[in-house]
């Protein structure tokens, strides 16, 4: 996989509200990625993140994985988010973090194999999301990558 | 409800990622709310639109109807986002327009009867988002009031 100081520019040169949010790449694997963004620009009304911004977080997690992971196996896609669901279960005070990891291989060759035949695929992830070790939202979603 | 400039105002102090989105309120009743942004703060590396500004606009729609709508009653609340999905239909390639509509006023006064002997209570609102007047997502949120 690329590492995370590229993981970043790339980010915040294609997707300017990265950017806006202060992502930062902390980690990325072929099976697992974690973005962090701090509080002050993704701060709410009632001086917690966000919605918006703990979502978006956790759709980056998501997106990176898929994205630069096919990318790193030779296969250059479009992937793009098709649905999720999104909980956000406490409130976050600070600095919140997104994980996606996907450990699951015969998912990730099941998905690779059938994009390699229809030029078309989707698979479903998932991330949580964290606040000072803390468990705060939880997000699944379908992202479909297609070959270009 | 209060007016637009207002509710704009307001998003753009206190959820600074609206700004960075460049949001604009458009439309704001007790039983709608339009909001609206342009592609380019919110761009993606296809430029189309990000999937987690598509969401956060969406989010924003649904928590402004609320909020406004509370505090235009009298009631003085935290409205926070609970849950969420979002489906991404097809790409947004320009300016892009979510709209929360909530005609039930059955299900509105039920929201608000719970709110006021209970100090919290639950209500589901759609939002959908346009793109040169087609549909091009939907979003349906739990949101959570608490009288403070």
């Amino acid at each position: 996989m690329q590492d995370t100081k590229y993981i970043q520019y790339y980010l915040y040169k294609h997707i300017p509200l990265s950017k806006a949010m202060e992502v930062k790449a902390v980690e990325a694997s072929k099976n697992r990625v974690v973005l962090k963004a701090p509080l002050p620009p993704n701060i709410n009304h009632r001086d917690t993140v966000f919605g918006g911004s703990a979502s978006a977080l956790a759709i980056l997690s998501a997106w990176t994985l898929v994205h630069f992971r096919l990318q790193h196996e030779g296969l250059n896609c479009r992937v793009v988010i098709q649905k999720n669901t999104m909980s956000y279960d406490k409130p976050i005070l600070s600095e919140f973090v997104a994980t996606c990891i996907l450990d699951d291989n015969v998912k990730w060759q099941r998905f690779v194999k059938i994009l390699s035949s229809k030029k078309r695929s989707r698979i479903v992830l998932n991330s949580y999301l964290e606040c000072k070790g803390e468990k705060v939202g939880y997000f699944e979603g379908a992202l479909v990558a297609i070959i270009i």
